[in-house]
Parts: structure tokens; sequence; C-alpha cells
């Protein structure tokens, strides 16, 4: 999917939701651990109940890979059932990769490339500490997008990426965004800003204009949708805000697929206003 | 493994090198193809022909995960193998993960709990970007190292890891590595540092003067193996030296083990030298 079109999706839908599907086994309702695949019924759930108010899933891959050779089949099921929507949504490997040059290529392969055995996302999350050339590799492929660390989410984001970098007047992050924007453009990659961080939106919005950004932090982790719309709109939306725990956990019973679709609706209702007021529908 | 049983087992083998078992299936040799899982014979093919010779293995994850299901069980194969040889050797597992708090901890359970169905890895490489509470929870786990991304081997390491931090008269990965060490100790962290840069090991030893330091670039990346022992050695030798394509490529042919054999052996040699050269045998 290219960045026009994932604008198209975003008018169509009235949202800019990502669903994040942390789908952690000891979480999910104790009934759909009698399925021979817990977790990957519980994705398709979730994915039912929420496939009109969100404009694109998120698997983490901590919450597969703990769970060895089953997880990674659970995995891949998940990727082929969101794939069967086509271009009505986005997919996301929350993957946080990133290795030298000829590493990075077959982490590249494993999440984008659509021959066969492959996971074909659109797009896939990458770390910035090893710089240019373990990121490059990502962004070989058409018509998808590499999403950047920039600013997280977490507490631990003060450790290194707000250290002042000298003589730039730049803290780390922007100066991670700013390097890293012309290894691509708007049109192959994203960065993750927590909302948690929102007012530094506005000064990230100065050095990446158009870029697409993928804000964590929503939901559980305490940030707000109207300051990251506030400092982070632009003219495509330019905003997938992602909630992870908060819609895919919001029940553990039976009911859990219309607990989450009761939570997502909330956040797309909340969304289509600002993009109604922002001209954009 | 504890960092005292490292060094016996440096001192006992004569050697601090460590094979990267970056098994990339279109470069083994075409005559392993014929078995049900190529990729698991050449692993223990190159094991077993210098298991003598070197202390550390070093799987590199993107080798495995880019043939999904087939490749997550080849590494699960290898691991248990490389376990029967209990404490003579230790095992690394190169992912360099990296996540929120609680997406960190299910990682660090992936690659470092010895509960059945985890894959039970000595250590594991961390990215740094994400701060303290993304590698804390690989902290946790007893006689288990993480090994967090100091300064790395590739060309993209100038990019962010050497800017200027204003005030601290040091670099990034200066940083990274002072704020980092204060999370853990010697007893559970290491930190890779490229061969590439092995002048800069000096200013290293006096941040971590105790830290075992895992080094890649030796070999085929094109970093000395004087100029890394010259600056880094230390009293328990501190140094995990790897080697990865120059040994496990060493022969496409039916002697591909001996040939790697071979080219384990040189290093080995020269490694005994510096051992003996600085009173550790």
């Amino acid at each position: 999917m290219n960045r026009k079109e994932l604008f198209e999706l975003i008018r169509k839908k009235k949202s800019f939701l990502c669903v994040g599907l942390d789908s952690d086994i000891s979480k999910i309702p104790p009934h759909l651990l009698e399925y021979s695949d817990p977790v990957y019924e519980f994705n398709k759930g979730i994915i039912d109940a929420t496939i009109d108010l969100a404009i694109a899933y998120k698997p983490n891959m901590a919450f597969y890979e703990c769970r060895g050779i089953r997880g990674w089949n659970t995995l891949e099921k998940t990727i082929t059932y969101l794939k069967t929507f086509k271009n009505d949504i986005f997919t996301i490997a929350d993957a946080k990769r990133g290795d030298i040059g000829n590493t990075s290529s077959l982490y590249a392969q494993t999440f984008l490339s659509d021959k066969d055995g492959m996971l074909n996302f659109d797009a896939v999350t990458v770390a910035p500490y090893m710089g240019s050339d373990s990121v490059k590799p990502f962004l070989t492929y058409e018509n998808k997008f590499v999403v950047l660390l920039g600013l997280t989410s977490n507490e631990g984001s003060n450790d290194f990426q707000m250290l002042d970098i000298k003589g730039e007047g730049q803290k780390l992050y922007e100066q991670v965004i700013k390097i890293s924007s012309q290894w691509g453009h708007a049109d192959n990659m994203m960065y993750v800003v927590g909302a948690t961080k929102a007012t530094m939106l506005k000064e990230i919005r100065h050095i990446i204009p158009e870029h697409f950004l993928l804000i964590p932090g929503v939901g559980a982790q305490g940030g707000s949708l109207d300051d990251v719309v506030k400092n982070g709109i632009n003219k495509q939306c330019g905003l997938i805000v992602n909630a992870s725990r908060s819609i895919i956990f919001a029940s553990k019973g039976v009911d859990f697929d219309k607990a989450a679709r009761h939570e997502a609706h909330i956040l797309q209702k909340e969304m289509e206003k600002h993009l109604f007021a922002h001209n954009l529908l």
C-alpha cells in the first residue's frame, strides 16, 4: 500500500486507528484456550470486531516469538488472514529489528517480501542505533514502509533519546529523524513518536512535515489523542494512532470482541471528529 | 554460566573465539541440501569441527527467522545441541531486541529462560535506543548476560553512535556505555564493540574495565585481532572475539567442516599467544 492509498483508507473509514495485536496468551479470555490455536482465534475475533473501525493492525513479534514454533505459526496465520482484506487494511510488523547491512537485508525480506514463505507486511518497525546500512535494506521494497523509532513512549526514552547533541541545538531523537529522513522519503519511511511526548510533535513536524507517524501510548500508557492531533496532524492526516491493551484486553469474557469493538469505536468517533475539524473528510 | 566460569573456559580452551552461526541457507555447501534440515546439519558440522577451539557460538536470529517455522525449528535444534555441551560452551542469541518494559520481558523470557519451550541461551544481544526499561528485564536472569550494543562494527555506526554529546566531552556510544553500565554490573552485562573500531577500545576500557566485550568484525569485516587485544584485554581476558563468515563459509565443499576448523585453529593459535603474553594461562 502506498501513502496515497493509506490516506484514502483513512478517509473511507474515518479513522486513523491501529490495533496492536499484543496477544499475550496469559491475558486472553480463558474460553479460547480450548481451541487448537487460542491466540489466532483471539486475533481473528479482534480483527473481525474492529475491521471497519481500524485502518491498521500491528502484531508485536515478542508475543509470538515467546511461543516458539507455535507462536510463529500463529503469526503466519494472522498475517494471512489480514491479507484477505487486501487494501482495506495496513499491516505493521512491530519487530524493532536492525543489524549490519547483510543481516538487515534478511530481516527486511522476512517481514516485507511478498515471496512465498515471507510475511509480506506493509511496514516493519526498525531501531536506528546501528545507522544507515542497518536501515536502508528495508527501504528497497516498493510500496512498503520502514517505521523507524524516533521518540518512544516509554520512560527509558529519556535515557538516550533526549541527550543534547553538541553544536546542533537538538536532541538525539531529532538528529535521528533529521539524518535518517535523508535515507528515504515520506513514501517509504514513517517514524514512531510516542503519544506521551505529544508536545514534542510540533518540533518533529518542522523536520518531517509530510511523513506518517506511528503513535503508540494512547490508552494504557496514558497519552492524549487531542494533544497528538493538535501537534501532529498534516494534510494527509499523517497519523496512525495505536492502541493495544486498552482495546484487545477490554474484557476477558466471551464478549471480548464486543468489548474491543466498543473501545475501538470510542477512539474512531474521536478520530472522525478530528478529521472533520481539519477538513480531511 | 557466570563470569568466573567463562574465564575458566577461556583458560581451558586457550581461546576466546566465538563462532557466529550466520547460517545462510543460500551459502551452505550444496550437498547438505539433501538433508531434511540442511541448516541444522551445517551447524552441527561446524560445531563438531570447532568445539575444542571455540568458547562460544552465536546464532544470528535473522538467518533463522527468514525461514519462518522451519528456521525457528532449526534454531531450537541448534541450541538444544549446543546445550548438550553444558558448561563447555557459552551461547549467545544475536537478536538485537529491545522494546518497552512489558514487551522486553517477553523477549528476555524467550531467549534466556530455562523453562520448557524457551531457548535458554546464556546471553542475548540488545539494542539500547529505548533506554533503561527496555534493557532491565533482560538483567533479571541469574548467570545470564545482556550484550548491549555499544559501538558497532558497521559503517552506519558513524551516523549516531559517534555524535558528540553536549557538555560531556563524550560521544553517544560512550554515554550509552556509561549510563547503561549503572543498570547492571560486569556479572550480567557485556557490550558489543566492533573490531573495526579497536583504537576506541582503550577509552571504553576506562569506562568499563571489568566487563566482557563481544567483538565482531574480525575476519570478513576487516578488524585486527592484535589491535583488539592490545586495547581491550583485561585480567579475566574480557574479550569474546566473534568470526562468522570467515570460518563457517571457508569452503562450500564436502570439506566445509575441516575448512572451518582450519580457520578457527588459526585464530585460536593467535589467541593462545595473546593469553600467554598477558599471563592469563
